[in-house]
């Protein structure tokens, strides 16, 4: 299966955009892969296989690799006196700013390339943490309570402590700090404050169960990962989460009950259909009182959640054979034709 | 003042954005106006503006135009043997798909070109009826009930009737209709299917009083128009909407109370706030038994809603002179370099 790795982008999850595709490299060994690199200043490169490694990237090297322009249909790269066309499916790969919040995906809707990942709607909602809120109560999909602060500026915060401060729009924990009393309250939003104007508060919920679960659909049929109940030390904090997104060993399944399965697969299924089409993403739950809560979705999972699938290989495939297809609107002139002709010219 | 009139794009609206796009070239005489056209195919032309007609782009005359491309901070135009950029500001005028859903921001945003149109998340929330909804709900706005009908199968409304139908995410009336009893059901939504898989219900409000406002917000003012209560026959069809496109005439202020029109600018400013920043926006309210609610936001009204304001000109000025920047990350691949430091390469 041909594919297009497309990583990098200008944002603050750059760097594990690059982890994530050399994971993916490995995981995808057999298919022809082809990698895409957006760097800092959104110029795309043609990165070779075999110069797949970070140090590319943090050298500088990607800049004497081919140039690439996207046009209609493809990754254009001009040679001498013609120019090579690089068309084919699209994985994107880029967390964070760019990739999750709707820019590619628009990008690539806008010039006719299909890809693997959250449309431009899906991302909106998945992106901001508000927006993902918002989608709760109007899905009636169970979620953490929350406030939203807007500006440093002195806010009464009406949950109790500890609490738990989250830049909006960020994802792998840049920016987020638990606060256990009014004293480390300041310092904590100046850090979130530093990501984002504006900031989610959720109670933090001491030694909450908490689950992950991927899928996708295709062919009409949602398929599902494994139940994984991820390892963590309070939360992960960005260097360890910077490691999760290299990983590609198997992960054990969670000692959950058939119920617990079924109402984590049930929210999962809400919060994916008629929005994330097209991606696969994973959902992190939190389980309370037997409730299965949202804590947050995963639009574009570090090295797309290799480590859940039993057949990763077979899962993208599945996923990349039924893929949204964008039709595109033809214009006929009919209205001005008729009024030109009302006019006589 | 320096301006790009970019307008077109692949949607049924395309015609009615041409039109918009010549009243504007009209009302902002004085200005260094450019006009880019977007056509059916995403290719994109410079329009001389002599020849800024209707029939240029109905006859195909535009193909004839320079082709441009769009890089980074400009539309890049080939010649022989170098290229010329076209800098400066865009004023998204694409109405519907492309313009009104978040392709074109994200688009402008990637390429780092400045733009007067709503940002992607605020097109994402006015595109699709349904995400609107949301946002009322979310931002405690009042609007008009409805229900979610996403196919054909016999679904149960549960709404009395009259009744009106609308698809999704069109505007400009397409496909909307009215249903007074069961037996109209069935034809009017498979006009509205026609256009969109997912289908809005409301109540039709025989005779409810309509009022339109715009607005957009510079130097952290909200700067409104007129309020103006639109002539109607039950609702506007396509083709009389298309007139409304080429307005200009300034039109008479609605005669309300002053304290409904204060009502009404706290409402827009719910809905503008925080999201529509960098746009000029018209929203259409109804008044029920005194109570305000929002209809629909446009986020890009035809020809800018430019008769609603006194002083046109001077408002697209000061708009334009207050958007929104997009700071972009800047990457220092830390991460990478302690990593490869701590395994000594």
């Amino acid at each position: 299966m041909k594919l297009t790795i497309l990583f990098g982008g200008a944002s603050f999850e750059h760097e594990i955009s690059i982890v994530s595709a050399i994971t993916l490299k490995g995981k995808l060994s057999g298919f022809d892969l082809s990698f895409v690199f957006c760097d800092q200043d959104h110029k795309f490169y043609l990165i070779e296989a075999s110069k797949m490694k970070a140090t590319t990237f943090s050298r500088g090297e990607h800049k004497k690799m081919p140039q690439l322009s996207i046009t209609n249909g493809s990754f254009s790269q001009k040679t001498m006196f013609s120019s090579v066309e690089h068309t084919g499916t699209v994985l994107n790969l880029i967390h964070g700013a760019d990739g999750e919040d709707g820019t590619i995906a628009s990008l690539l809707d806008f010039f006719s390339i299909k890809y693997i990942g959250p449309r431009t709607d899906a991302s909106v909602f998945s992106y901001d943490k508000r927006y993902t809120k918002w989608l709760c109560v109007a899905k009636n999909i169970k979620s953490v309570e929350y406030e939203v602060l807007s500006s440093k500026e002195h806010t009464n915060i009406n949950i109790p402590y500890p609490i738990i401060i989250k830049p909006a729009r960020l994802g792998s924990s840049i920016g987020v700090s638990i606060v256990r009393n009014e004293s480390e309250l300041d310092y904590a939003l100046d850090v979130a404050f530093e990501f984002d104007k504006t900031v989610i508060v959720e109670p933090f919920i001491e030694g909450v169960k908490e689950y992950n679960l991927a899928g996708f659909m295709a062919k009409g049929e949602v398929y599902f990962s494994i139940v994984e109940e991820p390892q963590k030390e309070e939360f992960l904090d960005f260097e360890k989460k910077y490691m999760d997104f290299s990983r590609s060993e198997k992960v054990l399944k969670a000692g959950i009950s058939p119920e617990l399965e079924v109402k984590l697969k049930r929210a999962f299924e809400k919060v994916y259909k008629n929005l994330f089409e097209g991606a696969l993403i994973r959902c992190d739950f939190f389980v309370v009182d037997g409730k299965v809560l949202l804590n947050e979705i995963n639009p574009i999972p570090g090295s797309m959640a290799n480590y859940l699938f039993d057949d990763f290989k077979s899962s993208i495939e599945l996923l990349s054979n039924s893929l949204p297809s964008n039709k595109r609107v033809k214009v006929n002139y009919e209205y001005i034709h008729s009024i030109s002709q009302a006019k006589g010219k």
